[in-house]
């Protein structure tokens, strides 16, 4: 089947917001058989919009349709796709109820104009909405299908997973499903070269690899008919793919780096602390936007100047001195300085240039140490990176949070 | 006049990627007179980008292509218009040398098929690239005008402010300048009440209100004919929205509370250091966002346990004990004690409840307390905050930034 997302609203004509709905529901037709043509936005005006739907539905089978389905005068999508297929709008009860509910939920009264929400076009099937006032509705006309739905991602979403993925599903002749491998430590060619055997054998799954700084997804996606079990079809492949990934393979459930590492410490019960110069508290602010690291993690510092690197850290001067703040043996002090102060297992560390300032020949901006410091003893690597402040800090975090998950997963086989 | 964007990509279809670019252009064309009527995609694709190149010049007057200039053979929007129009590509030898000249600032070797970048259709006005090899293209045919762009928005977005917008000022018959004002500590709807007269009275310049998460945005736009100052027409209106909104307003020139807050320590000298709980690192983290901070940023602790606030802090173990970590002393304690550890002018703290769990009916999810520490005492702040885990931390961070943004111009006023 051949599809377009038609978008209807003046504020994204206006630049005023993002069509993130268009890249949402593109992302998925494709797995329950039905293929993105075209993707389109179109104002608040019924003539366009009028003119905008015939065209779609000439070119193709199936028209998505976001936006316009609010209780204003503006929100004309239902109105006029009513109009195009010649179909009433009449009232529909419990959607009127929904919204009643819905404001009641709230604490407060359904203002009149809502109620034009619950008129929805004749002999459709409706979509219920959980998360707000604007109920969706799909017409089927001989073989065209369209598909509204409210503007707002928030609503939008779990209307389309819950109702519309599995409406497709039921009349499509195949199904594709994925599983998502994350990697870090190896980079996207790198790894591609390490699979290309399985890539270009492959059709049924097949395998694609997506580069994200620093880190690589690999998506595997089989391909079934109605009563095939698509855990069969990924399962060796996947098995495959993990083997040669090694250690570097850090989530086969599309977790980020930062949640599968805090997710090891709270399993093992093993409480961090962190000491960072050139990241400024990115590692402790990314670690403590995980509910419930408070169980482990303990605190931390941000040692910007030599003074409170020695203050709080116990870093020696003739360290800083000798081998300068951006080193290794500043690394490891720092390390085991936090970890004593804060008496954790485990204790962090990082010193480096972010530039785009700071750096020298012998220094140059992108040389960052990280140290991880325990009972038995201190490791400490050195990063030499490249890009912006940002991305310097960005990536630094990644191996930080790398480096505490080999940790631990090592700890298990020791 | 009337504009279409026209996006060419298969990424685009597949959900790939997300339509920036559409957004961005979109924003920006109705300055120079130009209103964006539609915004359309379409994969790489010769016949369908065709169907639809012709449409958008039969329904608009303008159409801005972005994406399909690359070196491979899927690029093929350049070749594809050019075939519509009837014109021959033909090899431009300031682009080759254009794209020669990027290969050797990056010490590598053109490949053969970056020359296919440089082959621009006959009599186009050409849009040089700094920023990568694909240069962009104006055609004039009669009354129609077709941009190409390139598609990565890091090339896209300095040639369309560079060479589009100039080009568009040129042919229309007015432009739109816009100043924008930013404000805090006030709401979208009390700011708006507060100027209303304005914004009913005023039809040049017109102005606009925008929120963000605790952030209030006005645009001030001015319509002026060529040789008309539109600083003139803006002036005598931002003034007074100035003296309405008060200290509230911290930008006239689109910044961000916390890079204000950062180029006020900075100006007048005044060192800082932290004391974050709940947030976890994110003040310093921001703060440390900013290139040159060091000159003025110390360090800061990261204290989530009562153990480490102590430590680190010195904040009391009485204090704890009877007023909790969560309270206006706790805070105080924790200003006061960074400031003297790290010997800064100011000592920033932050305790609160950031949710999910850990809330009780006598302190709730959403309560902060910030304080700011000086030789001269201490303030505090209660804030009772709504949202996620992730808002309370953002909105915590704006009332600190603009804690320290009042601070600093006070000192002025004693």
């Amino acid at each position: 089947m051949k599809a377009e997302i038609l978008a209807v609203g003046t504020e994204l004509l206006m630049g005023q917001i993002v069509n993130t709905n268009a890249q949402y529901i593109s992302s998925k037709l494709p797995d329950v058989g039905v293929g993105v043509y075209y993707q389109s936005v179109v104002g608040d005006n019924p003539e366009r919009l009028k003119e905008s739907l015939k065209l779609a539905l000439d070119r193709c089978d199936v028209v998505i349709t976001t936006g316009g389905l609010g209780p204003t005068q503006d929100d004309l999508t239902k109105e006029t796709i009513a109009d195009v297929f010649g179909r009433k709008l009449v009232l529909h009860e419990e959607s009127l109820q929904d919204i009643k509910n819905y404001f009641n939920k709230l604490g407060r009264k359904m203002s009149l104009n809502n109620e034009k929400q619950a008129f929805m076009p004749e002999n459709c099937i409706i979509l219920r909405n959980n998360n707000g006032t604007a109920p969706g509705c799909i017409i089927e006309d001989g073989e065209k299908v369209v598909v509204m739905l409210p503007g707002p991602p928030a609503e939008m979403k779990p209307m389309f997973n819950d109702s519309v993925i599995p409406y497709f599903k039921k009349k499509s002749t195949f199904t594709i499903e994925s599983k998502f491998l994350r990697v870090f430590g190896i980079g996207e060619s790198a790894m591609e070269t390490a699979i290309i055997d399985l890539i270009d054998g492959q059709t049924n799954p097949t395998i694609a690899t997506y580069a994200k700084e620093g880190e690589v997804t690999l998506r595997v996606s089989a391909k079934t008919k109605p009563g095939e079990d698509a855990q069969l079809i990924l399962k060796p492949v996947v098995d495959e793919i993990k083997k040669r990934a090694g250690d570097c393979l850090y989530s086969d459930e599309d977790k980020t780096l930062d949640v599968v590492a805090a997710e090891l410490l709270l399993q093992k019960n093993i409480t961090i602390s962190t000491a960072e110069s050139c990241t400024g508290g990115l590692i402790s602010e990314t670690l403590t936007n995980i509910p419930g690291i408070s169980n482990v993690f303990i605190g931390g510092a941000v040692t910007y100047s030599n003074g409170s690197k020695m203050e709080f850290l116990g870093v020696k001067e003739q360290t800083l001195h000798e081998y300068g703040a951006v080193s290794r043996e500043t690394a490891s002090e720092m390390a085991e300085g936090i970890r004593k102060r804060l008496k954790t297992d485990i204790g962090i560390s990082v010193t480096g240039i972010a530039g785009p300032g700071g750096g020298t020949e012998l220094k140059p901006v992108g040389l960052v140490y990280i140290g991880l410091a325990t009972e038995k003893g201190t490791i400490t690597k050195e990063l030499r990176l490249l890009g912006n402040r940002k991305k310097i800090r960005t990536i630094t975090s990644l191996h930080v949070f790398d480096m505490i998950r080999r940790h631990v997963l090592n700890l298990d086989n020791n």
